[in-house]
């Protein structure tokens, strides 16, 4: 394409409030793996983009595993002796463990505290916890209010369903100039948890829609589904075309105050990882690179020895390095406009770089050619100083030798991929640079 | 092999003084690059491993060299004008200048100077020295002595013969699962010198015996040999079958209290230093890593060009570095039970990764396999936490695809080697690994 | 060669004292990138050594470029309104920019202004200023005297021509017993300033003198050229045989009291770069090692990407990092015989290093020779230190496998070059090696 239009950085505020009401906008829903919550989900994002909605059935073998059982739940409460909710689902879906099988029943406080889940080190803060594949229920609680629990005896509703039904994911693509496809994947199945991972789903959904108004040279495709099981799924019904994907992202924790995080793909040097390590250098504000890691989202199944797709993991704070993280402080106040502003104007500036990352041949390889009769040069010489854009030009014609990307030129010459884009346009307008196709 | 015995890592200790006793044991016998000292060293060595002795006349050609003649002493000393023995072969082997051609004569101060040797730095130690391969005799004193040494007539007398008969080397053989061999190898050619190199002689010796206890996957070859000359003749009667040499250790000077040192292989990153290297990063304690230099022990031979073999150097304070190094200082007393059992230990883990560095391939290398079905993931998610043993499963099955060692799993990961082999095993016993062979 | 002849040495502080004499003799000529100047300074260079002279017409094509018009001067002025020359050519040939238009006219202060460079940070230094691509006209100033320029008529004059005829170079060809080359340049385009670059100019002038007494294994070619449209020149005239090339240098700047500058050729670890940098590491003082990048001096050309020659650039300070750069402070002072000395000596060590870095190999490749019958190695043995000497032929034997030339074995020895090629001498002496060829 010729460019991401940049002019709309100057819109990126806009864009960053935009994305934090569609997080408000989802953050009530209970999500799981599977139902009605995810198909709720999906529903909103389609007043963002139109993506389609898949819908596999319970039973279906996806390589090692089985499509699960759906989960659905309309209430759940711990009532005390007098009757009153003293939990209630319907306050936080929080406080029901994911993935609860129907539980009615009255109990003494020993055997409840056995289905009780709390973390003393944030007694204000209800954790989140799931049970997918083990039948079993739980209620998560603050740990203030479990120590005020007495010895009463309770009544435990939990009104869930687990039953066949299907696993339900959205797709979303968008066909650029070359069937090579960049892959952008967000999880979908955390209930009312906003950095993790309202923020990669909203995120998605924006880079999406704005992709959608511009002209690609890539085809993009966009996957909101549940985390493990559904990029499972996803690539057990898409194994014959994964080859396709030549770069990829998988977004989560976006939104948070931290300084952005960028985890290799497994491969470790593939493209997409020098595009997002460039692009982080060169932007605002603190950042750090992890080496890959075979523990964290949906990249461990991307990058598993049998596909080891091209895929890395853009977030802020990493998962489990901030308190907040799988609790009820995971709110709407802990993602803020402002940095997932940022976060998709880094996103942007990675695509960017992707789209323009083309390889050059010098037309006059032997010597230099006179820029300054093209007026691409000073005409006074002796000064001692040398504009960046006439370096930036320099580098490119010295590098272009069919051997070397424009991302390899920024590397090496240690200027931005930018400075680097606009020197190969001025020449490619001179006629002193062609594209290397093929 | 199943597993090197770890369990007897709570014998270490006793090990230690094991080691030590035999070094006590060995200590007053006067060594050189040949005679009866080493056959007598050999003997003590016989009564902890059946080590089979050669003898190679001497004249025998080996490469550039040739086996010297064959020196043995039975007494030597300086006598005053007194008739006092005032420098005593019996007190003392160091006092010898090792192959001294025998000298029976008076002479006078200043002709004897000629012969003596001396440390003025450290002036009450004994140096050692040698002169293989130029006929010379000579005394060494410590530095105080030598200035008492008053103007009169001295009758100086060296009862050694230097003679055709035989180098004699020590080998003990281990068969293994395999002909590929790992060599152990040390020097038995210094006299009363404990760190340097009666330890390890030693070690040598234990490791052999707690191998020879043990199924094997490698065979080892464990080598008592005279320094320089004694590398040569293994290498000059072995050369056709050194290529079965897959790893190797000379070991030497590692029963002192300093930090263990490893020097690479000449390869610089053959599997052996890898494997020692990851040891001494997991053990406790400093150490130290040395590029390959071809001055040092036997290395120097069994890194020659012609035969480049993979063997490292295992030490602790490295040769000359300490300044008991070749002086009577270096005692039983220099060499500590404690240390000696570090080394044992850190070799023998050394040889355990060695064992059991293995190549295995994922069975489900597309997504990861479901763990929690079969036992070995948590069954309630959502805490931040992951085990290490959880973490090291997914290691193994993200890096088994068949190009990775278990080394090479535990080296990217940044975990011990050990959890890497458990979490191996117990996907091993899943089914979901199985060993690439060949 | 057997060598280059290091006894001179001695001589350096006299070889410092002639280069910068050559200097002053050579700094009064109004040089530019063709013209008069140019001729005169390679007819005093003759005295040195019997260069070749080419002139190539103007309007000659070289590659992107075509070789420009000849322009002298023969006299420039600025005069007041009391006819007194204010400013005068004569008293200093960089008061006239480089290929300045004649130009007779009376004008007024303002529209004088629009002709006058000053440089206000360095108010009492005239600057260096060209406009050889563009037809134009200018005065240098100092910015003081600029100022003190009343509001009367001036009548200026710079009595210039700008005609077709040629540019000039010289071209100094030393047969060695290879036709492989080694190039050094120097750009002569410069008026009177010292260290940019006379002090190149007569560096490489009294090393080609040095060269032509000694014999040589390769054939040496010096270019004492204009810059830029010099070497493109060269190249286009010269393009069939540039790979004859194998190292080369771009001489500039070398007479500064700064340390010594390397800049890598485009390649980065070419045979030259290895050497400059092994010979700046063992060399007195501090030095600097920059990264190829397109901008400087002649190596623009030589390392563009359709020659890609392994060409580097030594230096003092670089260019653009002295205040004294491109202004009438870089003066016969500046240029001291010292560091012309220094610089002259470190590249005669490179060239040195050159001529010797051969591969051989070891004639007794399994386990060491025996040194000591062959009278290399010490007699006794057993104390701690090992010479230096020793220490050098053991590496050489070590890595003497056909793959190393002694260049890598000192840099993976960590040992200077000379220690190194004096080991090889005694090691070939005692056919303990053989060079190997082709």
């Amino acid at each position: 394409m010729s460019t991401l239009n940049f002019d709309e950085r100057r819109d990126l505020a806009d864009i960053g409030q935009a994305i934090h009401r569609l997080i408000a906008d989802l953050y009530p829903i209970c999500r799981s793996i599977t139902g009605n919550g995810v198909r709720e989900t999906l529903a909103k994002i389609k007043s963002v983009i139109p993506l389609e909605v898949h819908e596999v059935p319970s039973g279906t073998r996806v390589f090692d595993w089985t499509v699960p059982k759906e989960w659905n739940i309309t209430d759940a409460y711990i009532k005390n002796d007098q009757g009153e909710r003293i939990v209630d689902f319907r306050r936080s879906n929080l406080h029901v463990v994911s993935y609860s099988v129907p539980v009615k029943a009255n109990m003494r406080l020993k055997e409840l505290k056995e289905h009780v889940f709390t973390l003393p080190d944030h007694p204000k803060w209800i954790p989140y916890r799931t049970s997918y594949y083990k039948e079993s229920w739980g209620f998560c609680l603050s740990h203030d209010q479990s120590l005020e629990l007495g010895d009463g005896e309770y009544e435990v509703c939990i009104d869930s369903s687990l039953q066949d039904g299907h696993l339900t994911y959205g797709e979303y693509y968008l066909k650029g100039e070359q069937p090579d496809e960049v892959l952008l994947s967000c999880h979908v199945c955390h209930p009312s948890l906003c950095n993790d991972n309202l923020s990669g789903v909203a995120l998605v959904a924006f880079l999406a829609k704005h992709l959608s108004q511009l002209p690609l040279r890539y085809s993009y495709r966009f996957l909101f589904i549940p985390g493990t099981i559904g990029s499972l799924t996803w690539l057990s019904q898409n194994e014959a075309h994964v080859s396709r994907i030549k770069h990829g992202l998988v977004l989560a924790g976006v939104g948070d105050p931290g300084r952005s995080t960028y985890k290799r793909s497994r491969r470790g040097d593939a493209e997409i990882d020098r595009a997002v390590i460039h692009v982080l250098r060169y932007a605002e504000g603190d950042h750090e690179i992890q080496d890959f890691s075979p523990y964290g989202y949906d990249e461990r199944q991307f990058c598993s020895p049998g596909f080891n797709l091209p895929v890395g993991s853009f977030m802020r704070t990493p998962h489990g390095r901030y308190p907040e993280y799988h609790t009820s402080a995971d709110d709407l106040g802990f993602v803020q406009p402002q940095y997932l502003a940022d976060s998709f104007g880094k996103c942007l500036s990675v695509l960017n770089l992707l789209e323009n990352n083309k390889t050059y041949l010098n037309q006059n390889p032997k010597g230099e050619p006179q820029l300054g009769k093209r007026g691409l040069y000073r005409e006074i010489g002796g000064s001692k100083d040398v504009k960046l854009s006439e370096l930036a030009m320099l580098w490119v014609l010295n590098l272009s030798d069919g051997n070397h990307t424009l991302l390899d030129v920024a590397d090496r010459s240690g200027l931005d991929f930018g400075l680097i884009k606009d020197a190969s346009d001025m020449l490619l307008e001179s006629g002193l640079l062609r594209e290397q196709l093929g």
